[in-house]
């Protein structure tokens, strides 16, 4: 059997904290021989969830870390005053070969901050950037996944022509492992189809990924969004911070909408009954956020950011994720891109 | 009584053309007895529609053009080939204090350039802005309406903070004449609430509005577009472009799912015949570009652009909120605001 895949868990980040963290990752410990958690906090809080909880010991291991940075703490501060904190020492865990990947819930801002801080920028990519997934009305990929991506959502506000092409390449190579689709269709969204649609940077950018390898598929606009039409939706993170909060948003007035509704009126209640099948679909469109997690990319290491409000089941998603990038070999195939696509100044 | 209000419609634009353009004004004819409508078109195809719907002749003025610019035409080119086509027409017969107004449910770039080629930009302003209202969750202003204020969406790419400021300056005039609202909080868009978050000309823009009469509320994230928790909404065109289309790509993915669903499954289409309430909602959410218009502001004169898909009622409500305008005297609360912040370069 091959050697196991082995995730640094930051157990302390998150909106639930330690127990959903080890909830989920115990979940997770029960159901695949393949995957090694490194659950890095509070040793003894970390025990106690884990003594009330199903796992198998064998592959969880505890290691100590001191302090937690708040949801809600300024990123640099924190991690200045919090040196040996959970999501630090789980990107050191990452960068001295202890585990292949760094999985957390916590802080944003702090977890590109440590990684930052603890890993390298790859070699001919210039910015890193956050991806998401996000419900999209056409499927994608031979598995028929009902998400598309979309990056940068707010690691880099300006992003350079050069940084958009980066930005297409690892979108590009994320979508081929995690939604196992060969060619992923990658766009730049802007303002028009055309080519000379949008700001200086995103025509540059059309020019040059035109004549590139990748399977570019041209400018899409904001009703491509929901739409769904391409696999892979790049943009700057000013642009994706504005579209990604968005959608957050049109679920929550989706769902409650459908909640009031429901505790409302008695027709109403009945309507959404036998609406089972459309009360998935609103839930698909509501709760999308749990599922998965946000990759960030352009790092020598794995970084998956699960969302801030993860239960343990999309703690248990993200970890799974973040196993399918390095048995998939994301950080491989981001290389081969940069070669093909000349990023790193060859001829 | 007081004079009518006089509106120049275009009567030969949008996708339906001149039958659903003359019904709109024939309808609005027969209820309304303060606004008088200027037909601009085909004078034998606005006569024969006249023919087969029910008007009051002494509120309808048929004005002759020659041509209509295509829905799909490059507007340049075309109002170039069609010197007396329909739109430039009708802001020709405005212009020249014919008419207080000019509707059009045309080719958007071609109601634009024929604005800027017939008007002259107000003082103070230094460029325009298409502003569009959209479906929020939360109502505004007096009369509960379910719509907030967005601008620009497409008419001014790359907004510097002084665009931003007379944006904001007109989205409020507006708000405040169409939505009643005395005071309308406006807010710009952006990555973050705090005045430090945002690309240089929003964070400019942010200081001037804090120190202005306006009822500015700082910066607003993409959760609060739907949630609706601002009237009035401020970027620049680019994003306002991509936000807008999103929007409308949300409201046809909401409404083919619900119209899938009833074709296909008894159990939904029961469902859904109960939720007549939350039909309406969802039919709120698709159907909204057809209500109202978008304005487009910073011209001397009044202009009103509504969709491109407006049937005869979208085109009534249209003529309707361009007299309200005129009524309410919205470019002399506009040239108010210039003067209270300052924009004409007074001390």
């Amino acid at each position: 059997m091959a050697e196991p895949i082995r995730i640094a868990l930051d157990a302390m980040g998150g909106d639930h904290g330690v127990t959903e963290a080890m909830r989920g990752a115990a979940r997770l410990s029960l159901e695949d021989s393949d995957i090694h958690v490194l659950c890095v906090g509070d040793v003894a809080a970390m025990d106690a969830v884990l003594g009330e909880t199903q796992h198998d010991p064998s592959r969880l291991t505890l290691v100590r870390s001191g302090g937690a940075v708040p949801m809600e703490a300024r990123p640099r501060t924190a991690l200045a005053e919090l040196p040996s904190c959970s999501v630090l020492t789980a990107a050191r865990v990452v960068e001295d070969g202890g585990a292949d990947a760094l999985v957390s819930a916590g802080n944003t801002g702090a977890t590109v901050l440590s990684a930052a801080e603890t890993f390298s920028i790859l070699p001919g990519i210039r910015r890193a950037a956050l991806a998401s997934v996000y419900p999209t009305a056409q499927p994608h990929g031979p598995k028929g996944d009902p998400f598309a991506l979309m990056l940068d959502v707010g690691a880099t506000l300006h992003a350079t022509a050069e940084d958009l092409v980066g930005f297409a390449l690892m979108g590009t190579a994320y979508s081929s492992v995690v939604s196992e689709i060969a060619s992923p269709r990658v766009a730049l969204l802007s303002n028009g189809a055309e080519a000379s649609k949008g700001t200086a940077a995103i025509v540059d950018a059309h020019g040059r990924l035109l004549d590139g390898p990748l399977h570019f598929s041209g400018n899409v606009e904001g009703l491509d969004i929901p739409k769904g039409s391409v696999d892979v939706i790049v943009c700057d993170g000013f642009l994706g911070n504005v579209v990604l909060k968005m959608l957050e948003g049109m679920g929550d007035v989706l769902s409650s909408l459908a909640a009031e509704a429901s505790a409302r009126r008695l027709q109403w209640r009945i309507g959404l009954s036998m609406l089972s099948g459309g009360l998935r679909e609103i839930q698909r469109l509501t709760d999308w956020k749990m599922y998965g997690g946000a990759p960030l990319l352009g790092f020598d290491r794995v970084v998956i950011k699960a969302h801030g409000r993860s239960e343990a089941g999309a703690i248990r998603n993200a970890i799974k994720v973040a196993a399918k990038t390095v048995r998939g070999d994301l950080l491989g195939r981001i290389e081969d891109g940069v070669s093909a696509l000349r990023l790193d100044g060859s001829p």
